[in-house]
């Protein structure tokens, strides 16, 4: 029964297209339930369907449809009205009158096909997000009156520095993103109450800020990803990208709350015209990425696509099927992970990621004054570090050196972390290089912090308010917590280290050279230009501040004196860790799961030799069962080695 | 009497603009004269021609052609009416009634000129060609309304997966170039029945789609090229000038059909701020140009100029002459050759190209596709072959691969092939990298090797047909004839090898890397993602397939395996090649021609050292009479020494 | 008594801008005062002083003038009245319409201010000069029309070759900018007959063909300049940056005429996000930069700034206080030049620069053909020679070999030159790669040499009028004064040398190689190519010529023998010099000043090591008195070790 899911599943995108013929469509229906996957997404096209003379022609996609029921497959249906704007301000409508032909669209598709036994998932948009562009039109307009009305009158004005709240453009399209999606869905909800909805936002390392993942919670019923390597991990290397995806699907997992998150689309094939960075999977990157998600929390995993597109844009590429219309050996490996996920479905549909108490936050504002302020894309590298994105590249090398200590980050924007608490103990917030934190936080991260939280914040983090103004000149708002205030920025071609003196050790760091002006902390760092890094105790937390870009210079320059500095920093919720690596490991990413009693690890091994992983459990050892592996490794104990390009899953118990 | 053009000549472009004096326009044309020069290119500026008042002053031009027929200069008359449009649009009429503006100003300076009895030939239009733009107009609408209306239904529609045809403005384009040049011959016609019509395609690895040669042979009487180191070959190191010349002209002639073809611009001077590529040629490089043009069986070479232009784009630039108006050494050498010529007038004006049977074939649709999904400009070096005009850059390294051996290859446009013999045994077609093949080439190819023809193909080669469709998806059409269909296609960042298993010889190649699915055809190079390489007996004749990007990768890792893998494949038709080099040489390149009985060898030597060249006969030994060298080597027979910069015309009887 | 300042002083910007507090606004001006600094500018923003209701509103700026007075601190006030335009065409009014609403600003503000004790000066435009934009307008076109008018009949119009001067755009920009400052200064003089008037160019190697400083100087009382390492020296490696500031302040003291000059923007603090290179200058360069200043004869340096912006473009950036308001170690290091300067008052303002009779000129018919001309910014570091700025570049490269013997060079505009001189015996004058010489310079070039000068042109100086014609095609006008003139100019990729016969001496050259045909004059340079310069007595003078790019070359490859050739070239002029180093010198600058009988050399070590200085006097060697160092070298007599970074000024008496 498709309704009935069962996850973690895998699934492909089947391309339908004008041309195919009904025996294509049965085998790749057919293929799909060989290769045990259980989930198709569709993409409902209203150019194939609704014909010029307007009339509707359903009978190519009745037959897709007639063939997931016949064969068991479960649709994710993504609503694809006409294009009408150039890409990326496809994602808005318009127009007034372009919203209504959209309405039209959603209700003719939707009442087609609620009643389809093999549908699971209407997707209400493919790929929101538009790097910061929206079209301007009638509607647009209206809407934004309405929405600047509907604003309380800003209590905080940076002390008088400015008459108005800033990026009222970029907010206003977070909002206006939000809006569309939540219109959508109740049209689709007028029509049909029952079946899931979703979309699947995409490149989020570029387009996090366009997204109110905690306004999507009220309409979506399960959030998603679109994550492909040669389009949006273009900040990691190859070897990373399992890596990539790992945070990738935490930025989703934080977004959804309680809500179930899935990968609705994962590059399956192969590009040669398409993608700034081309290259065709490997059939272990495959099991790779699959794992990382599972691991993740992913539900699910759809890959893009089964079947090539016959024309234009992405013609004969991304597919998981030859020219033949066989199996790849991409295919037959998401295959094979399908079968361990079948086999151990009670184990796994029962399991979550293993808790963190480490907290990556990263901040909206912080991607706009960057987009405002930063250098363009031909930018030297010896400033690399004012690029735009360097927040969220900054937040990618503490994840990194999180990751290879064998533990796991949240990866939130500062609106997604539970501040009410009343006791934040064990937790430790990491603000990496976020040049803008919101006025509102300002208190939330002294509560934080009072009620027994660790800070850490790097970089410029705080320069800057919600309106762009240099919050430093009038007074360091969180002075208090931190027991310091900035003093000075020194600009440095390249690269450095600051030194921190409890510990022979030598942090990279890039581009901006901070200096503290110190109150009640005590420095832990000082060179001739000042205090480099403080620590302070304050409540019952402590807050330590090193205003110089160390998560950008561990990208740069290596993770290994962050890992050892986060070794000392994170103390007992390191030890008090349930599994961890007793020595880093550098291209070695876990994911750990907790299932009843049982804790389950996955494993990636992207280094270029074999690896000794040698695992610290905070009681005693547990003993392993392998779920997979496509490598054949023994594993006897805590103590094993894992191959070049293996994936190994093993339950604990 | 210069109606009946002595050929092979040499000549050069006057340069005539107010402001000049008499004495300067005599100088020039005596010099010309003094230089053994026959010919000239004016340009007919309408601007200086055409008064602001309406009225016409030809008194400069005048003398100008006074003085040609005082010193014997065959006059090339470019018709150049005032330019309207932005370049590169300037090729084009801006409307209707510009059209009529440029009819009048056609009537105007041929009545004007068509009894000069020092007119040559009329130039219709210079460097037509416009990298894909074109102005659009009433001009055009109407045009193209007619040209729609006059195409016969598609009757292949790419198996439904289109509506209509693709590249429907590239295919206007390419016709209204056309139209427009007929129509400017049809104007002159009506007022001269006698001269010349010519004119000169520029920078053809770039413009080559535009230009419908065959079409063209209806109402030019001599074809042409603009080749301009400086500007035209980047795609080549300066070493290779001499090679990019040489394919240049090859696409000429296979454009002219049995038409003669002239280059009539060759850089003959320094450039400063103009061109991409700043050069000033040396004495050296003049002789290689003229004798390589000659040796690819150019009527005539008229240099890019005698004289600089004086104001704003090129001034002071580009000249034969010296600021003292007196002869360069680029001039002396020019006329050194042409000596050799005028000597040699009646050997020459016999010889033609010796007749290769070996045909590097280009297709405008896979131009069109390039330009249409390749990446820009910026593109990583890893992924370079994705850039547009990268099939054009393929047959560069398999032209470079050819002449290495000692041998040439014709190449030709898809429709300059004579694809109707009933006999093709003895040659071969090579595709290399042509992504686009169009559907009606399909027929034409099996019936090649049907016939007893070799077919050769690499890259992407078929991947789409006219319409940007991906034909692999419904079954190769030329499954019969390769015995294999594509299997996938992976991308490799940088560049990989082929492993040819009858012979230990790795393939550079780049960046594709195609497998096969095969039926009758045997393997000859596989590794563990499958087939790369095929061999299928069809018919009377042999495919071979080799779908990873081998002319590229030759390109970027030298040629040497891919001169093996075609001493190999040649077979027969290398060994009875009348001459050839015994053995592979890397930096000389050789033409050969045909008069009489003799055979006449043309050898540049690009490489920093001397080479010692040995030439294989198919029967005995020839003896060899020098009828150029500019280093004064000794020639006694096969087997001889050709120094650095050195050209060397030999004539073997 | 402010309106009296002592000179050379020193100052800051104070940003003034609403949400200071009044106690902000003290501790500032106290900071000035305590930091010895007794000027600052105000930027007197309409948009904080005129309401969006049409009222006024000083209160935020009264005080900043009550603090001044209260301080004893000079203001220069700029005027800013509403930037309607983009930037940089900010420089110009928008229309008529806004042409009378500044009038009506400057009317409000100066009458306002012009009583106040504190100003003392108004600076009428920030920062004139716009990379050659500025916005048409009904106001532009009324000028335009007038000053078309107004232009005498061209009487030399490149013999015909063209039919009216070229750059009539620049050359009315170059009139409409002169216009408007003057335009400013008469609004101001109506209500304010005394206070001194100033403007600031800036970032003058690009913008200096904008400026006619000849004219400016009926209308400023002092000249001025922004000097931002960050922005403008970016031609420049960091080390050479007190070099630039050198070359920057020679352009100024050139325009400036009779009329003193200061450096009113000279960057003090850090650099984020704004700049192109991004920098924070060491307290060791805000020493080395001061000294350079006032060793230039800048009568004082004003930094930007003393506070830092709060919002937006530069917000918390370029300070000198630090975020808690106290004085940076750039600030302290300021004020004990500052100290320096006052306890030497008599002797320092009095002082002016030795006066040098070496003129580096350049032309601003240069910059406009170089820019119609030129490649753009992404050209081959093998063609760098040819992209705009070149000519400019050309002369700084003999200006760092001049400052390496230790001698001076004044760098004028050709209209700057004092050309009137019936004796220029002594004075050397240096054309580098200027290649655009307007024709009225070729008479007095003669003059020049006939009476003495010794005249030295490289790279394509005098290739064209100041109608883009290229000269040499008619003969070149200076022939008579070379003894030769330009044969052929061949463009060499990269770099080569000429060889210097006399002289074992082989100066590196850039990309442009030419060839003389020689009449009177002696090669003293030749190879294959032909002669590649000259020597010729012409008059009582000598008028040297070798044209390959000497200068560029020279900043590609070091300057070391084109130190020597200067040395031998200048011959008495260099022995007579009152002081120079006795070795040359890589990365020292020394500026030398005299006052009364005493010498000042103002010395600035920019290499990584110590460097043994031995200087050289005309007569009898004086004995030292050391004014300033910030590293206590002892200093005994005319041979003395300089430390890194170490700037050491002493009294030679």
């Amino acid at each position: 029964m498709t309704n009935d899911q069962q996850t973690p599943f895998i699934g492909a995108q089947v391309f339908i297209q004008p041309g195919q013929t009904r025996a294509d469509i049965e085998r790749w229906f057919r293929l799909l339930r060989d290769s045990n996957m259980t989930a198709c997404r569709i993409r409902m096209h209203e150019e194939h369907l609704h014909r010029p003379d307007g009339s509707w022609d359903f009978s190519l996609y009745d037959y897709a449809f007639e063939m997931a029921e016949k064969y068991d497959i479960s649709v994710f249906a993504t609503l694809f009205p006409y294009e009408k704007a150039v890409w990326p301000m496809t994602k808005y409508p318009l127009s007034k009158e372009n919203l209504d032909e959209i309405r039209y669209y959603i209700q003719t598709v939707v009442s087609h096909y609620s009643d389809s036994t093999a549908l699971y998932c209407w997707v209400l948009q493919n790929e929101p997000g538009s790097y910061g562009a929206y079209p301007h039109s009638d509607l647009s307009d209206a809407l934004k009156a309405e929405w600047i009305d509907a604003q309380p009158a800003a209590s905080y004005l940076s002390h008088g520095y400015v008459q108005q709240q800033a990026f009222e453009e970029q907010r206003f399209q977070r909002y206006y993103t939000s809006w569309f999606l939540a219109w959508i869905a109740s049209e689709v909800r007028k029509l049909d109450p029952k079946h899931e909805l979703h979309t699947n936002p995409y490149e989020i390392f570029a387009n996090a800020a366009e997204y109110d993942f905690v306004a999507w919670r009220n309409f979506l019923t399960i959030f998603g990803a679109s994550c492909h390597p040669a389009h949006h991990f273009g900040d990691f290397p190859r070897r990373q990208f399992s890596l990539a995806l790992s945070m990738n699907c935490e930025m989703l997992r934080a977004g959804a709350g309680k809500l179930p998150f899935m990968v609705t689309e994962l590059q399956g094939g192969n590009n040669t015209y398409s993608a700034d960075v081309p290259m065709c999977p490997t059939k272990e990157e495959i099991a790779q990425w699959l794992w990382t998600a599972v691991g993740a929390g992913a539900k699910g995993v759809i890959f893009w696509t089964l079947n090539p597109r016959a024309v234009g844009g992405e013609a004969g590429e991304w597919a998981m099927v030859n020219f033949q219309n066989k199996a790849s050996d991409r295919l037959l490996a998401a295959s094979s992970v399908a079968v361990a996920l079948q086999e151990n479905h009670k184990l796994l549909s029962a399991a979550t990621p293993l808790e963190s108490s480490i907290y990556l936050l990263y901040a909206k504002e912080a991607f706009w004054t960057e987009a405002k302020t930063a250098a363009g894309t031909d930018e030297k590298a010896e400033y690399e570090g004012r690029k735009t994105r360097s927040g969220i590249k900054s937040v990618i090398g503490w994840y990194g050196a999180v990751t290879d200590l064998g533990l796991s980050a949240n990866v939130c924007e500062m609106a997604e972390f539970d501040w009410d608490s009343s006791d934040h103990s064990g937790r430790t917030i990491i603000l990496s290089h976020q040049i803008a934190i919101g006025s509102t936080y300002w208190p939330k991260l002294r509560h934080f912090v009072t009620t027994g939280g660790k800070l850490i914040a790097d970089g410029l983090t705080f320069f800057f308010d919600e309106n762009d103004f240099s919050v430093m000149q009038t007074g360091f708002p969180l002075e208090d917590v931190f027991g310091a205030s900035l003093e000075e920025v020194r600009t440095i071609a390249g690269d450095f280290s600051i030194n921190i003196h409890d510990d022979p050790l030598a942090l990279p760091a890039h581009l901006f050279k901070g200096t503290l002006s110190v109150s009640t902390a005590s420095a832990i760092a000082a060179d001739a230009d000042g205090v480099l890094a403080t620590r302070n105790s304050y409540g019952n937390g402590v807050a330590v501040w090193i205003p110089s870009m160390l998560g950008f210079g561990a990208l740069r320059l290596g993770k290994s004196s962050l890992c050892a500095f986060l070794t000392a920093e994170l103390g007992d919720s390191l030890t008090t860790a349930p599994i961890r690596f007793a020595q880093v490991q550098t291209d070695v990413t876990m994911r750990v799961m907790r299932s009843g009693s049982s804790l389950i690890t996955i494993m990636v091994n992207k280094s270029s030799g074999p690896k000794k992983i040698n695992l610290q459990f905070d009681r005693c050892a547990l003993s392993p069962n392998v779920l997979y592996s496509n490598n054949a490794s023994t594993i006897a104990g805590a103590d094993f080695v894992i191959l070049p390009e293996e994936t190994i899953v093993i339950e604990w118990r």
